[in-house]
């Protein structure tokens, strides 16, 4: 179904980056709007749900080898249990999806579409939860959840539903649910290190933007070529408040009953979009070898005269990678030149391309072009599977270090109101500066360009306690007050 | 958590199955009932997800494998698209949830939670078709769906919500169609032979029990212990019908606009149920060593004395056990004595049970016993990994030569109306009898008993067709009018 036409992406990255999006992940075939009467959804082709499926392997793989099991909740949530934790109603309240029938009748309580799941999930977590030995508890699930955000549709960043994971797990002591907290925070950045090439900051949001009822939301920050910060991943300490709301209590070993102490912890298709926009440019997709469903294309060069002997050595190539495992594609088409698939496949961002033709053929080598960059070299014939394995950790490397140059260049401190909005307004990125942890002190950075504190990094990798600058004589950069933490102010989305 | 009361099963299979299931599903560990508000629902847990993921994985590699990729699709339809089909419309209408409010604000359509998906999937379908070219095209997706059923709850065979998967496909044929429609089938039926230890009967649902909107619906069907068939698995050949509602057209070699041949498949937790049901007994659950989470369990048994060295023995087993990628738990609890222990691991449905004392230690040699039957023998400490995959071996292939006589012995026929009904009614099971093709004649087997056509058994491979006994001077069981089918009568769930 491409056509020529659907193969050029037209809007620049650089100067429209939104619109840009939106053309890279539609031509590149990864996804759809939704129907008529149902905006704010997207349809998830195939190309783009393999990256999530990418993305779900290695992630469950870290959570199964740390004591996790996988578990299914309904997906619906009786409005009562949904009240139960009163910073939960109110938190997720204006943006639920309710059925209020059944059938050709009306329900007696109407049901929440899950906006995540701690209300259902917290009173089993009480039945199954009587004494100590039953601690720690975790329990994870992939599903979809619904928020009915009325604000424009950003495919993976923003819809009304999204797929993501969320994990739930219950502990005898606050600095056990601490431990795991950040046990799962450092398992995403992680994912986004290892598998997306993408940094990522790590620490708390304020106070005033925590979870509904959490004691500690932490995150990981991943900065966009837009200058604008994405919460690339959540992971919350949520103390006792769910275990006083829904009474999930245990006996200690002096049989003493003890509150638990929880904690939940979400990563969503968000790390896709977090994916494409990072590493992609006005070819059309990006992909790091490590996630790509392709990762090489195979493309033969030929003549009439030199067809046979070109297809069979490209045919070769492409089995021999194909064996030792590389997820290889011969694009021996027969009705397309060369120059049409380079685009095609640099569109679908594959990351390594080897084009062999006739030369190739002759001194027995093969060239590789590199997707980022276009670099260009050639190899021998021999030993191609081993070749390929180190073009991909090359390229690997390219993207990650793009990105960390563009987070790098872009944390600048400032020391003042004014030369926050300045170099914000100027620069995008982050900003750092003193903060007292007040929320009025955020809120003329908000008003005048939409600038929040992302995040504030740990206290030495604990959460940020009041006492932290006791000692210190530095002041807040609005209101002068003792500063206690270090705030992040970015734009985001 | 567990006590010992909670060990026991108290109901009896045989007399008492339904009772039985409830309680095996809940002692097992498998499931919890919905909370207050929601009966019909379930929560899945660990031990019983755990389950569905080794099928997801099976089932999942044999789409791929066979050309089919997964995507993901809104969770809601638009009332006006579930419309557009008319049969789809009429079929599930009286079961469909219904959103009416996002936030604080009614929506302009009501939207259904889906209760299957071809009514959004196939104007995407039409989007992706544009030519022959783009045929077949297969997609996929695991997700869950909700029917507002409002019979009694029976965990994995019928709850409100359910997880499934759902394929969808279009061809540039009918027969290409067929093919489709089979291929599925026969995965579906090697899933329950291969990894369900579970025989079942292929063929298709009479007309008036297709899905709606379909040209045939074919179906795997299996025996439960009390004598009922469940439909297990349902693959439909749609014909046309999604394609002329949703404009699902492409053009041909020969630039023609012709409508695309769809089909659609569906394999759901019922699975589960079906595996449960049929091999677990008195004592609890039973599981073939394919899918059990745990194959084995290794129980150490000692005296002061002996502890050391049985459990370094029982150790050294478990250790050369799980290197050779076998599914192993040793259970050195102190506090439990062994009869506690194979009560709790029986209950649990692990396959195999290895025991080891001193008089093993000192001869070199386990003790093993098969969950399914108890029958105990030793074997050489040497070669332990390979020993007990031959068992593994031996187990599944009782559980599948106990289901399958079950079923031999419960296939019975019949030839009139009273005959029927008096062999379903003394023994269950499938009666098997000439039928005409007209519902008419099920109504007084459906009124008298609840006795329904379950499947009529394909022609050849081929669906049924009205000329297949044309020659035939076979009658209909009921009506005398001359036969062009087999019915398999059975009871269902």
């Amino acid at each position: 179904m491409s056509s020529e036409q659907d193969l050029g992406i037209t809007e620049s990255k650089q100067h429209n980056t939104g619109e840009w999006y939106a053309e890279v992940v539609r031509k590149a075939g990864l996804v759809n709007y939704g129907p008529d009467g149902m905006s704010g959804f997207i349809v998830t082709r195939p190309r783009g749900y393999a990256l999530w499926e990418a993305i779900q392997s290695e992630l469950d793989g870290k959570f199964k080898a740390t004591g996790v099991q996988n578990a299914y909740f309904p997906m619906f949530i009786p409005e009562s249990y949904l009240e139960r934790e009163k910073d939960i109603v109110e938190g997720f309240d204006p943006e639920v999806a309710w059925v209020t029938h059944g059938g050709h009748d009306e329900l007696e309580e109407r049901l929440a579409v899950r906006p995540t799941s701690e209300s259902i999930i917290a009173p089993y977590m009480a039945q199954w939860v009587r004494s100590h030995r039953d601690l720690p508890l975790r329990v994870n699930q992939w599903c979809s959840v619904v928020r009915w955000e009325a604000t424009e549709t950003k495919p993976f960043f923003r819809t009304k539903e999204f797929l993501w994971q969320e994990g739930h797990t219950a502990h005898e002591t606050h600095d056990e649910a601490w431990e795991e907290t950040m046990l799962r925070l450092q398992q995403y950045a992680d994912l986004y290190e290892e598998l997306l090439a993408i940094p990522v900051l790590e620490g708390q949001k304020p106070d005033h933007d925590k979870f509904p009822g959490a004691h500690t939301t932490t995150t990981i920050e991943a900065l966009m070529p837009d200058g604008k910060s994405v919460q690339a991943g959540t992971s919350h300490h949520l103390g006792t408040s769910f275990a006083e709301a829904f009474d999930i209590t245990f006996a200690d070993e002096d049989e003493a009953t003890q509150p638990a102490h929880t904690t939940s912890w979400g990563l969503s298709w968000r790390a896709l979009g977090a994916l494409i926009m990072t590493h992609s440019d006005d070819q059309g997709l990006v992909l790091p070898p490590t996630i790509a469903p392709e990762q090489v294309v195979v493309v033969p060069i030929w003549q009439e005269d030199t067809k046979d002997e070109v297809l069979a050595y490209a045919d070769s190539v492409a089995d021999e990678l194909s064996e030792a495992g590389v997820r290889v594609e011969l694009d021996d088409r027969d009705g397309r030149n060369p120059g049409f698939k380079f685009n095609e496949w640099e569109l679908k961002g594959v990351p390594v391309r080897i084009e062999v033709g006739p030369h190739e053929v002759e001194d027995d080598e093969i060239t590789i072009v590199h997707r980022p960059d276009g670099e260009t070299t050639t190899a021998d014939r021999e030993g191609v599977a081993e070749t390929i394995t180190e073009q991909f950790d090359e390229v690997y490397a390219k993207l990650y270090a793009a990105a960390e140059e563009t987070l790098e260049d872009s944390v600048r401190e400032a020391d003042s109101r004014e030369e926050i909005l300045g170099t914000l307004g100027r620069h995008g990125g982050y900003v750092t500066a003193p903060w007292c942890g007040d929320e009025d002190c955020e809120e003329p950075i908000k008003e005048a360009i939409a600038g929040e504190i992302v995040m504030c990094p740990f206290d030495d990798e604990e959460p940020i306690g009041d006492e932290a600058s006791a000692d210190s004589d530095v002041t807040c950069a609005i209101c002068d007050e003792p500063a206690t933490q270090t705030a992040y102010f970015a734009k985001n989305y």
